[in-house]
């Protein structure tokens, strides 16, 4: 499988994922702007995924630093970090990937600013390891909800492409797989950008899983004649309460499934838990231009000139709507996750039970 | 606003919708076949306007026929009448226009050969006009549930192209207009042939109605936050007992609207109203092509080849989700619309209050 970014001889290499399904193009970053610039125009996307650019990307910024000494350094990244944390409001591993990184540097202030430079691609590379290890554990707690037979329901692309590897949503599809189990996957295609309709489909096809493409109005007459069992999604964001920020359209699917009464699951590295926020209502919600929903690959065009658009690309699903979290330390109910942040927490009594 | 479908001079001239709105093409029909290929190819679509074509389409192929007296006539028109009950499954309007030029004909059945051919001409261009009076009187009812500053969501297309002139679910929102109110419709796109992007918007701008086009993933989170005030759709057949089939996604509208307490209409002359099934379940669902799905128009690719799809094209929203169903005759709770058939019914005290 390919990978959605690396770190290869002092460059990031980036697949343009624009570009998927129909052409593989890797695109070659040798300025932090070009990695900014691939964030905000979807080149990568995916929360895990567009945390490990930001911070390769800041690495990346580094080596063209010019200074003496700690403070001159960290003073040359300023507009680095800046860059990155301007290009996406919602997903919050941008915000995560900026945090590590200056923890880590003020850990390792008296290095020299040489040092420094490898030590912060060092940890960017580290950071994409970890997301691969998060990812696998992530697979190992969710395969646990699949059963033999089970017709799984999923969202945009929380796959390999959104990640490091293995995807997050992915992730207990694959382990699954591995276990023996048989089992089918539906994919909303996922206007406007239709993430899922060229990634995700992509992606399950190489791996030999059966999936079949729906278009978003189709999951609710799907789950009303019996054919979903369960649903699971990745997320941008989520607040310490449990509400989930994720691509538009979620939000619809979790009171679908409340209706229908289908478990409904989101797959969320702690990366992506926002403890710092005690709700949904203080994610930040990117809306986007007219034209991702006019043109299609911004070409094919589908509505009359000049119509008005709303183009909203993620919305909030309240915590009362997700049955249960999966992270790489186990599966929790959304009021349950907050108890992640405490010491001294005994995580077996805390997991959800299916 | 130009008409969807028209008889001029032995020919039926139809918009071929497909090609809106970046093109405004009409097809002349001389042949019984190019209307029911019209049908098929979605160069005519929406509910009330297929049963206008299908009388259309029986009196143009009734012109060709040879016979000397009423039963070979008959006989005659049985190949025409067939392929016009074989286009679309779902919409009953079809069905609908067959059983009136049946009662119709036996009616005139001491008519000559020549003076039938006549006969059928004029009850197509009668059933187009009443189509146009019944539109009128829906909008008249439905304008009272519009109030100013209001915001209305629709969904697919159910405007003047689905119908006559006028539409069924746009015919409250014109009378509203005409009564001075102000108020916003929001299209969803209707993925995956795209009514709502294409035909709602464009004849909404005409008409200059003020239209905000979103993604059909994203009424869920407009609802959330307060934006709609109602929903107003079309329905291609409503059961007796007011389960609605509809174009795919407005059973999610109606679950949507049910988790947010907004009221869900559903507007629909008689003529789509199935008195002969008792529920939604014994309305046949159709199954469309995958190509609809992973080609925009035919021809612009969204999804890797090969990729299996499921593309159904309309869901039934049960009669629990309606809070009332707008027809000619007055508003009605979908329990209530079975009553219509009963003799000596007074509508006032059946009639749905708001």
């Amino acid at each position: 499988m390919v990978n959605a970014i690396e770190w290869v001889d002092g460059r990031i290499i980036m697949l343009d994922q624009s570009k998927l399904p129909f052409e593989v193009v890797f695109i070659e970053c040798t300025d932090y702007r070009q990695v900014a610039e691939g964030i905000k125009k979807l080149w990568i996307r995916g929360a895990p995924a567009i945390g490990i650019a930001t911070a390769m990307g800041i690495a990346l910024g580094a080596q063209d630093i010019k200074a003496d000494n700690f403070k001159e350094f960290m003073k040359g990244l300023e507009p680095v970090v800046n860059e990155m944390l301007s290009t996406r409001p919602t997903a919050v591993n941008i915000k995560w990937a900026v945090e590590r990184i200056n923890i880590f540097l003020r850990e390792k202030r008296g290095e020299s600013v040489n040092r420094l430079k490898e030590l912060l691609i060092d940890e960017a590379k580290k950071i994409l390891k970890e997301d691969v290890e998060v990812n696998k554990a992530i697979g190992k707690w969710g395969a646990e909800l699949i059963k033999d037979g089970n017709t799984i329901l999923t969202h945009c692309n929380a796959g390999a492409l959104a990640t490091g590897g293995y995807g997050t949503a992915t992730a207990p599809m694959l382990v699954a797989r591995e276990q023996g189990k048989k089992f089918e996957v539906i994919v909303d295609e996922t206007r406007p950008v239709l993430q899922g309709a060229r990634l995700t489909t992509w992606e399950l096809m190489q791996e030999g899983i059966p999936v079949t493409l729906i278009t978003d109005n189709t999951a609710g007459a799907l789950m009303k004649m019996g054919t979903i069992d369960l649903v699971i999604v990745g997320t941008d964001r989520t607040a310490r309460n449990g509400d989930v920020a994720n691509k538009i359209g979620t939000y619809t699917l979790s009171v679908l499934c409340k209706e229908h009464k289908i478990p409904f699951y989101v797959a969320a590295p702690l990366s992506s838990i926002d403890f710092s926020i005690s709700s949904g209502k203080y994610i930040p919600i990117e809306e986007r231009g007219s034209e991702e929903v006019t043109h299609i690959f911004g070409k094919c065009q589908i509505a009359p000139d000049g119509v008005r658009v709303r183009n909203i690309a993620f919305d909030v699903t309240p915590h009362k709507y997700v049955t249960a979290i999966i992270t790489e330390k186990g599966i929790f109910k959304p009021g349950d996750i907050k108890k992640l942040k405490k010491a001294n927490i005994n995580l077996e009594e805390v997991r959800f039970k299916p």
